[in-house]
Formats: structure tokens, C-alpha cells, sequence
């Protein structure tokens, strides 16, 4: 992970994104196992290889715990349970030492400052699914997505489209959509109320597997039916269903499972004569303007094409905010190819890059995720397709810029049972959150299936000839903004002090995507700092700096704390110094130090700071 | 308009918008009596005034050849009539003079363009009312996009939310939207064939106009009816069809008019169990959150609030591309406000600007616009809210700034009966184009219409107690980008041979708005230029400038013909010059003309030029 922290580093303005607390006090039992649990489930492979002869104490020990018990030999018995104890002491202390520091995120006290502040709400007051964005959290996925079209689109100068959401039922019927775009729901069949099959099951199983009395098999049969329950079939989820006795939130029986199809359907025109869903997803819009896009590309391959849009889902069940919503931006590119030499050559500069990749061999083999760099992930097989590779490790690049943090980043492949209609190979790009890991990114070889069956479907549309056996292979990484987007808020929460009150939070946000970047404060009210306000207002337009003007109700230190909790990285104060010796204050928001600069020069230092001229520990 | 010509010719790198075509060739009397046309459609108080002693010399003729014949005097007769011929033609010789030089748009050459070059076609091949937008046209609508967040947001520091489509009835219902967003239809009543009442009114009215042999009164009564067929209610539409004996296009006998409403519906949850409606306009979700921004906004007023978002509407009839379509983005902003005095200040560094204003009072008088300082419009009354004043002369830089012909810009107020039923009153600022005046924007005076109904209809919403009595005005500037894209299409669309073929078109785009800022083109194909290619890319995207490389497969003419069909302004050539001499040649689109400059400047000369630090003038 190396080259992804240096990247971080570099973006906080040269802060540390610290990996070890050796200097917190020492914890309380609870916390020794809070610890542990968090970390089994970040399984980080760089902490997990450094715990291991931490561990293999603590099974040889209780080896030996169990071998004196065997032989009935009190003293023995003793002896060991103490070295056992020992040993998970250890063990304990040694996960402190390693746990990531920002890694426990204060979810009560984030969503707290999320509402207060109105960063987002559930709109129309408690419409599930449905989120509105207030004024920081909209500056913040505007510049997600604008950094997204640098990233991707002006990097690699992709060709970008807009398509309608508003789709005829015939295309998503040839894409697969109508069919196969479906949840299992089951009903109580006394009252009727629907729930998703999945997450009945995940539910009822994640409140047994909390039964302190299970045995290890009982533990063990949980875990893997848990593992699986997204991947079955009708059926299967019958059967476990029945196999658990599983009942509605009622007490009552629960229909057999059936198909949901997730989409929105309008009708068009002033007869309702033609039948639309809502689009779950952009690339239809991409495959069907192939041939129009091919020409605009001067009729070679390889042609990539993006989009940026809406997409509508009808969940049964969304929940956790904008982690699903029935309603959300996604930014797609399809990668249309049939050699991947040009692919290979930007890829030479990448290969020593490393990201953390847990594989469907090592997830069957119940094997930890593990390090790779981009090299060595190609060479061993673990990512079979040179394109998909390219992707994923430009993804990681940018997920960093954006805020979130690279050790809790995971690429996770899918597992045959679990791809969906379209795919090949499947990854996707995983963070850790208070919810556990969502996926924020998928990257998938559809091969040459969308060209296929649309224009099998459509050849109206694609108006693709007979003669055309051969079609381009697509990948296509698909990103989910506002799953990222509350990622970065939870990745880059902190509080100055987390064990009192008040706590103080702040967010730590990357210079690109902080809502605004600057507060100007005049230190009381008085008409004599207007002419400075004015000159630093100009000078951050010219810049292309965002900011603000905070009135003077609140004391400079208050105003500081409101600031904090928005995010906004640097507040200048004009004061009497400003006035007699025409120099400001800059504060930075994760040091809380203060540096005085000419007033002339704000704009400057600010653009200096931002576009990486400088840093701020070179400035302090 | 001084001013506003003048932002117009800053803009497109000091070369002048040109205001007459004194050096054309003498005009056909064909293209004289188009000239005319096309004069009184545009009704430009400028070029109308200047028009005046002529047309009084037609008047007067025209009494001189009626007295003539009213007297019997064949001899007088001749010579009047000889001197009405000679006005006409000094009259048709002055329009021709001041026929604004690109008003005439070459629709069909223009539109075959566009679609050839993939800036947008109809989605599924002919889906009425969706467009599908190509790179070029997409990268046009992002920078229209950013500088209208830069011109109003980021300016004037807006809140932006971002609220979802899905709308659930029951805000729809308290807008008054369910009930009133409607546009009246009529049937077949034999095939039941679907039509809009006013279009098929204005289609039927506008074809019998055209016959030569109408009487005066005739032309009148026609023209009336045209002007009010927007504004009538059922029962009104339903007495023109009688009069005018109008029919269906399958010439049977039509249904009365009855209402349709124009939003979509959609079922959201897993049984459908709520109604929900794709929002038409993006205002509810911000009249919805009021006092959520209200405390982001410290609990002050003026409280100004954006967003930008995707709005739906079941047009009956969409037609003319982007200019009425089902789906669209839509630009929006509310001004909450009890006083004007924050709006008096800023307004008074613009109160010499130059707006055209057609006012209802002028509209009813059927007299032309008339161009008015806001300190005129305001003074006279004619535009009577302070803030509407402001938003639209900052709208109309805006529009200038983008791209849209200032002289065929104007701001048309609603009469009385055309009024949105929200609406206390309202100004359009519409664009003349090949179809005719287009609303690009809307400003009005909703008052405090929304904050009352909604919190009657919705309290629980807006949880506004009974004590709050006072409710802040509204004022709502609104754009519609799909429109403004077109328009500045239409007004960019330059013929470099207008007369012959092939036509060599080209786009006159702002730097700000252009789709991509340079091409990079190697004379031939030899790898000795790749290093400048590259050095040059690295200075691009150092100075952030969007740029493509064109490959050699055709002649660099070619390719120049290529990218101006882009609207690609600036063209830098990589030739034997720049391996020894390190030079490079740069192409401006407007002028043809080349510069050259060291290979190393190449990223610094742009960056200039678009941050308007130098101009083309200075630097050829």
C-alpha cells in the first residue's frame, strides 16, 4: 500500500495519515476486544502478517491448555492458563499498537454533526431511499465528480455521453434487465408486508451467531450460510428459510421466495402509448450510440466512453442513508476493445503500485485478502484481464485523492455464483465503514455480451449488419457517487477530543474535494476591515478559490469550531494587524495552527497550497 | 446593449460581433422580402428605430398612390406609384444594411452537422422528446453548467442542494402541480389520435396566414388569435376550433379540450405502496428543506438557494430537439427575502447596463420591445421587483457570456393570463432561433405562494407553526440548459463559403464554453515529434486546457476542416519547424489565422488567451 499512502500524504498537505497509536494510554478490556473484532474485520494484510507469531502463541498455548486438561494435571492447567492469558495479552496489546487510528469512526456523534449541519436528510422527511443533499455535501460530490472527469475522462481524454433515464421497455428488455434485474422478496402471508429475502435471512442469522452458548460447528454453519445468502436462487433461500425456521417480523409464516423486479416503470406520451422504465443503470445509453460513437472515434478501437447520470432503483429495503438509495448518481465508462496493447503501455508506469486484493479462490479457501502489486497480481493469475487491472489500480489512485483511506480498501472478486447476468469476472472496490464493507466501485468483463444481446434484441438501433460477427469485448467500471461520498465523510470524521465533551469534530478533507476552502473572519464588526475583506474576496475569485464570509455574531473561536465541523480546511482573520501591519492569520483545520501572511499574498498561498506548490509544514 | 456587446466582443478574443453588412453584395428581392421577415420577427428596438423615417416614407407614399387613385389622376398615379416602389426600395436597401450579419442560420446545414458529428440524435433511434447528447455536445452543456454555478452560485455564494426526482404525490398535490401542471389535449373522436389543443390551433392559424389573398381584417383576427392561443382556457380553445372549423389531421371531428397532466408517475416500494410523481420543476425540494437552509444560513434572510437537477415532463408533443423534451436539466435558484436592500447595493454597479424589455403593457399595445437601462426599467416600472431586475440583467451577462447573440436576446413579461399558477409575476428571457422565439429562462415573483401552500398542505414537512405568520417572498430565476444549448449552437454556427460548396462550417464558441480548447496535430507521422507531442500534452494538462491529438490518417487541412466542424478553437501543428527550431504554429478558428511560438510556451500562450490575459489581436 505503500505508493497509495504517499499519494494520501501528499494530498493532506504533508500531514501523516497515522498508522499505529503507540502513544494512546493503555486500553480497557473492552476496548482490547473492540479492537480485535475491528480488526478480523478489516483483515488487513499488512496488520494480520505482522500479528501472526502473536496468534500462533496464542494456539500453541491453548494447546497446551488443553493437552494439561487432557492429562488431568492441575498445576499444568494452571500454569498454562496463565501463559494463555499471557499470550492473548499480547496478542491484544500488539493489535492496539497496530490499530489504525482513525480507524474507529464516532458513528452517533458523525451522523449527529451530518444532520445538524444539514450535510444530507432523508428527504420529504422520511421517504426510505430518498436523500437530499444539503449545501456542503453538494460542493463536496460536485467536486467528487469533477475530480472523477479529471481523473478518467480528461486523463485518458474518454469520449463522454448523456443519455436519458427514461428508457423504452424493449431496450432493458434485450439487455436482460426485465428479466433478470430482480431481488427475492418474501411476504408474511397474513399481513402482507414484503421484506427481502436476504436480509430477513442476514438478519436472523447475524442475531443467532450472537448466542454466547454456540458451539463451533453451530458458529461455523452460520458463518457460511451468511457468507453465501446473496447468492442464492429462489430455491436455496427457501431452504433456508425453513431450515431456520425463519418467520416474518410478525410471528407469521412467510410466502415462498419470488422475483422483484427492481425498476421503475412510466408510461410515455399523452396516451401512456409507450412503456419506459427509469434506467437501474447508464451503459444502455453507451451500447446502443455505439456505432455513432465508433465514427465520432474515426472507426477505431479502443473506443472509451463514460457517463455521468441518475439511476433509479426500487429497493425494497433502502437503508444506511446513500448507501442504498432508490435514487443515485453513478459515473460509468465502457472500455470497448480487442487488443489491450495500448492498455499495457500505461500500465508499465503502475506496475509496482500494491493494492489489497481478496480473491474468490482465497474467499472459498476462507484466506485473508492479500497485498499485491499491480505486477505481481498479473503475473499470478489473480487478475486475469490486463484492462480490468488498469482500472483497478487507477481507481485506488483516485479513491485515495478523494479521502478515502487506503487501509480500509479492498478489491473483492466475485465469486461465480454471485456475477451478474452480464459478467465474466466481477471486482469491486471495497471500504470499510460503520456499516461494515460496502462496495463503492465495480469493475466487470462483460465481454462482448451487451453488443450481443442488444443488437440481437435491437438490431433496429445498433443497426448493426449480420456481417459484423466479431464484437469488441467491454469492460466497465461503474462507480456509485454517493456511496463514495459518505465514505469520504466517515473516512475523513474526527474529533480534537473523542473521550469528552464537547468532542469537537472536524473532517480532515483532501484540498480537492473540501466543500469550501476558505472562511474569511473579520475578528469583530467594524467598517474599517471591509476594504481588506473586499481585496481578499477578489483575490480568491481570481483564483478560482472558494469561501466564505462569516459574520461576527459568534467569538473567532466558535466561528473556528463551526468551520471545523464543515470541513473548511483554512480560515483567514483580519484583524488590527491587518489594519497596521496589512497581514492576516491562515489557519489549517487538522493542525489548528496559524501562519501570518501580507494580506496581498493570501490568494496566492491559498492556490499555492492547493494546486501542491507548497505544503503546509514547509509554510508553518 | 452597448455593454453588453462589449462583454460579447471581450469574449470572443476582441473580434466584433458584427452589426451590419455594408460590404455584401445587393440583395435579391427574394432574400430583401426574407430580410423584412426576419427584421419584424425580430423587432429589435435599435435596428427598428433606425428603420423609422424610412417605413414613415413607405406610410406616406402608400397615402400619396391612395389619394392618387382616390382622384383619378392616372398621371399622378404613375409618379406616386414610382415613389412608393423607390421608399420600399431605400426601405428593403436600410434592412438589408442592418440585417445583423449571422442572424440567418443555415438550419438545415447546421442540423445536418450536428447530427453528423454526433453533438445529439433522438435516443432508440426516434423516442419522441429524449435526446441523446454526444461528446461534443456534452462537454459544451458541463462548461455551460460550470460557469452558470461560477456566474450565480459561487458569485453571489448560493447554497446548492440536491434533492431527488421521485417525488411522493402528496407534495405534488400541496404544490398545486397535480392539479394544475396540465396542458390541454383533443382527440380524434374516430381514431382517438392525441393532439395539443394550442399546437394544433397555432399550426392551423399560421397555415391559413400564409394565404395571399387574406384581407386586412382577416390577417388581424388571425394574428390576435395567435398571439393568445397559449393563454386560453378549455372552454376558450374549445370556441376557436368551432369557429375555424378545425379538424384532425384525418380530417374528423376533434373532442372539446380537456386537461393532461404532464407529470410521470411511478410506484415506489416493494408492493407500489406509495405514488410518487418525477418532479417537473426542482423547486419543491428546496421550498421543502427552507428551514433546514434557514439555520444552515445562520437564521437569516436573504436566504439563497441553487440546484441543478433533472426535471420530467409528458410533453404531448415534443419537438425541435433539445428545445421541448420529456427529460431535461434544469438550472435553478429561490431567493428568500423580506427586503431588498442587500440586491439594491449590488445592483448599483449595473444600473447602466442595456437590456431589451417587451412588457405585457407593450405586448397588449402590440408595440415592439424597447432596450432600457435597469435604472430606466426601473424608474418606469416596468419591471417592479428590484430582484427580478437584478436577476435578469445578471441573466442577460450571463446568456452574452455563453454564447448567446445579445441582439437576438430579449426579456418578455407574461401577460396576465399566461401566468404559472404559483406566479405573481413573470419575465422570459427568450432567444430568437430557427424556430422562432425559445424561453431560455424564467424569472418570477412566486411571493410567498410556495411557503404558504406547501405548509398548509404539508405541515408536517415543513413543521411551520402556526405562529410563523410572516412568510418571506420568493423570487425564482429558472434555466432550461437544454434550450440554452441549442441556442448557442444556433447562434455560434458560422459558413466559411455560405454561398457554395462545400460550405466549410464552423463554430465561433467562447473560449468558455468550447468543447474542446486545442487539437495537437503532427504534420505526417514520425515519431521524431512524439517528445514536443508529449511536452506539449504535460503543459495542457498543467494549465488544465482540454485538448484531443489528431492522428495523421488525413491532411492537415483536412483535419482542420475537421475540428472547426467541432468548434475547436485554437489548432497547434507540430512540423519539422519544432524539431529545429523549436517552434510551433497555432491556428485560431474565427480568423484562420496562424501564430508562432516556442514549443515551450504553448500551455502558457493558451492559458492567456482563455483567461482573457492577452487576445488573439495582440498575439497575431
Amino acid at each position: 500500500m505503500y505508493k497509495l499512502n504517499v499519494i494520501s500524504r501528499a494530498l493532506y498537505g504533508g500531514r501523516l495519515y497515522s498508522e499505529s497509536a503507540t502513544q494512546r494510554k493503555l486500553p480497557t478490556k473492552r476496548l482490547r476486544e473492540k479492537i480485535s473484532v475491528y480488526l478480523k474485520v478489516l483483515g488487513s494484510p499488512t496488520i494480520e502478517s505482522k500479528l501472526i507469531p502473536y496468534k500462533e502463541n496464542v494456539r500453541r498455548a491453548t494447546e497446551q491448555v488443553e493437552e494439561a486438561k487432557r492429562n488431568n494435571d492441575s498445576e499444568a492447567v494452571k500454569q498454562t492458563v496463565d501463559l494463555l492469558k499471557n499470550a492473548k495479552e499480547q496478542l491484544q496489546i500488539k493489535e492496539y499498537e497496530l490499530m489504525p487510528e482513525n480507524g474507529f469512526v464516532d458513528q452517533l456523534s458523525l451522523y449527529d454533526l451530518l444532520t445538524n449541519r444539514f450535510f444530507f436528510d432523508r428527504s420529504f422527511t422520511s421517504q426510505p431511499g430518498l436523500i437530499d443533499l444539503g449545501p456542503a455535501a453538494v460542493a463536496i460530490k460536485n467536486n467528487i465528480v469533477n475530480e472523477w472527469r479529471r481523473h478518467f475522462i480528461k486523463s485518458d481524454r474518454m469520449l463522454e455521453v448523456e443519455c436519458p433515464s427514461l428508457t423504452p421497455a424493449e431496450v432493458l428488455k434485450a439487455s436482460g434487465h426485465v428479466d433478470r434485474f430482480t431481488d427475492f422478496i418474501v411476504k408474511d402471508v397474513k399481513t402482507n408486508d414484503t421484506y427481502r429475502a436476504d436480509h430477513l435471512i442476514k438478519e436472523h442469522l447475524e442475531a443467532l451467531l450472537k448466542d454466547k452458548k454456540l458451539s463451533r460447528e453451530g458458529k461455523e454453519k452460520l458463518e457460511k450460510n451468511l457468507s453465501q445468502v446473496e447468492t442464492l436462487n429462489a430455491d436455496e433461500l427457501h431452504s433456508v428459510i425453513e431450515e431456520f425456521g425463519l418467520k416474518s417480523k410478525n410471528g407469521n409464516e412467510l410466502s415462498r421466495p419470488t422475483p422483484l423486479n427492481l425498476m421503475f416503470a412510466a408510461q410515455l406520451g399523452g396516451q401512456g402509448e409507450n412503456t419506459a422504465y427509469l434506467r437501474p443503470e447508464t451503459s444502455q445509453g453507451i451500447f446502443l450510440n455505439f456505432r455513432k460513437l465508433l465514427a465520432y472515434n474515426g472507426q477505431r478501437l479502443p473506443l472509451t466512453v463514460a457517463q455521468v447520470g441518475t439511476v433509479f432503483r426500487n429497493e425494497v429495503s433502502p437503508k444506511h442513508n446513500l448507501f442504498r438509495l432508490r435514487e443515485f448518481t453513478l459515473c460509468e465508462i465502457e472500455h470497448f476493445y480487442t487488443t489491450s496493447d495500448d492498455i499495457r503501455l500505461k500500465l508499465d508506469k503502475l506496475l509496482d503500485m500494491e493494492f489489497t486484493l481478496w480473491s474468490a479462490e482465497d474467499q472459498e479457501a476462507e484466506k485473508s485478502s492479500r497485498n499485491y502489486t499491480v505486477k505481481g497480481a498479473l503475473e499470478n493469475n489473480v487478475i486475469s484481464n490486463v484492462i480490468i487491472a488498469y482500472y483497478m489500480i487507477r481507481s485506488a489512485i483516485f479513491l485515495t485523492k478523494i479521502g478515502i483511506d487506503p487501509q480500509r480498501l479492498r478489491f473483492r472478486q466475485h465469486r461465480r455464483q454471485e456475477m451478474a447476468h452480464y459478467a465474466n469476472d466481477c471486482w469491486d472496490a471495497e471500504a470499510l465503514t460503520t456499516v461494515g464493507w460496502v462496495e463503492l466501485a465495480g469493475f466487470s468483463d462483460r465481454s462482448s455480451y451487451d453488443l450481443k444481446s442488444l443488437s440481437q434484441g435491437l438490431n433496429i438501433y445498433l443497426s448493426i449488419s449480420s456481417e459484423d460477427l466479431e464484437y469488441p469485448k467491454v469492460v466497465e467500471p461503474s462507480f456509485g457517487i454517493g456511496r463514495i461520498l459518505q465514505t469520504v465523510l466517515e473516512h475523513s470524521f474526527r474529533q480534537r477530543n473523542p473521550d469528552s465533551e464537547p468532542k469537537n469534530p472536524y473532517f480532515a478533507f483532501p484540498l480537492t474535494v473540501a466543500p469550501i476552502l476558505a472562511s474569511i473572519y473579520p475578528i469583530v464588526r467594524d467598517d474599517k476591515f471591509n476594504t481588506y475583506i473586499t481585496d481578499i474576496e477578489d483575490q480568491l475569485k481570481d483564483a478560482d478559490i472558494s469561501f466564505n464570509v462569516v459574520d461576527t455574531r459568534y467569538s473567532i473561536g466558535k466561528r473556528y469550531i463551526k468551520a471545523d465541523e464543515l470541513g473548511i480546511p483554512f480560515g483567514i482573520t483580519v484583524d488590527d494587524n491587518t489594519v497596521n501591519n496589512g497581514t492576516v492569520t491562515i489557519r489549517e483545520i487538522t493542525t489548528m495552527q496559524q501562519i501570518t501572511v501580507p494580506v496581498t499574498k493570501v490568494g496566492q498561498t491559498l492556490s499555492d497550497l492547493i494546486k501542491g506548490r507548497t505544503s503546509w509544514d514547509r509554510l508553518k
